[in-house]
């Protein structure tokens, strides 16, 4: 997707410690018709799954769950982080440790929205340790529901996300643009 | 918005509390067709608000305030409560009070993406409080940015949120259902 790669070219940061700032447009202000055509991509690369819903984790995969879901109509679940007061007690819940606030965040999705016919493409923004989709992954297993797809918006080559996602699903993972860290300059493929 | 409407009235659950649970197509999952309609009924009542950005606070606002900002071709910031690796040092920030957690919540917003010449709307899911609304209007005043508007996609008309809001704002505020609580019953007008 060339749009999206240029402009992690021109206005992405390389913070050092693995971190790229892409806030810009992606995790802090969301440029609409950026996130339009990355739902539009990820339509095209799904567009044969089946699926049935999307899930996603706030706050960062929300935005692009969302244009996904709008372009292939589907509703959106975003997996919480926090239990809110609306959730009931039983939930479908998983541990996604956190290497960047320490020790684990849970995720959790109720059981009124995902259901053993559910096929569900997990959406996110980044594809780097993996460990959340892995978490994301076991809810689904949790509900009784398929994996159909994973779609990421950024993979970082340089961390073990694919090679982790891998241990649990082999269907098709998709990113739209893969980043790379050279000599601290980001490299975009 | 008579469609938000009468999805309130088939699927809004009273929780007590004053606590109404819409997490079937709001909070939780996200229909994105509804969620097009709401952005729709914000961009036709802020149409001639001359916004060029939208503010909103993860993680229920996200949507509502995407589906405005993809209507209104604006892009959206979202308040971060936490503060990622990515934000610089110097930031806008101000706390808002959590009847539901407890203690206060921190609203943060980079300055690389809110400036003086912005006219902002604020998007939110509910109105109820209204103190993550007054945290949110602290954040534009210290940008130097102006506020033109607030939509939010629920009032709670039995909460102060639009007298408090009034408090600091005296332009308009744009509700699209607003719901009452009357013997435990979900009152939607």
């Amino acid at each position: 997707m060339e749009q999206l790669k240029q402009r992690i070219r021109d206005e992405g940061v390389y913070l050092g410690g693995g971190i790229i700032k892409v806030d810009g447009f992606l995790n802090h202000q969301i440029d609409p018709q950026l996130i339009m055509a990355v739902g539009q991509a990820f339509q095209d690369a799904f567009a044969g799954s089946g699926a049935t819903k999307i899930l996603t984790a706030e706050s960062s995969g929300i935005a692009p769950a969302m244009a996904a879901g709008l372009q292939m109509g589907l509703p959106v679940i975003y997996a919480r982080k926090k239990t809110p007061l609306t959730m009931s007690d039983t939930i479908f819940k998983a541990e996604a440790p956190s290497r960047t606030k320490g020790g684990v965040v849970p995720l959790m999705v109720s059981p009124d929205y995902l259901f053993p016919e559910d096929r569900v493409l997990i959406i996110d923004d980044f594809l780097a340790t993996g460990l959340t989709l892995v978490a994301m992954g076991k809810i689904i297993r949790q509900s009784g529901a398929s994996l159909v797809g994973i779609g990421c918006v950024i993979e970082k080559v340089f961390e073990p996300g694919r090679s982790r996602v891998r241990e649990f699903f082999s269907g098709p993972v998709v990113t739209l643009a893969k980043v790379d860290v050279v000599d601290s300059q980001i490299l975009v493929t």
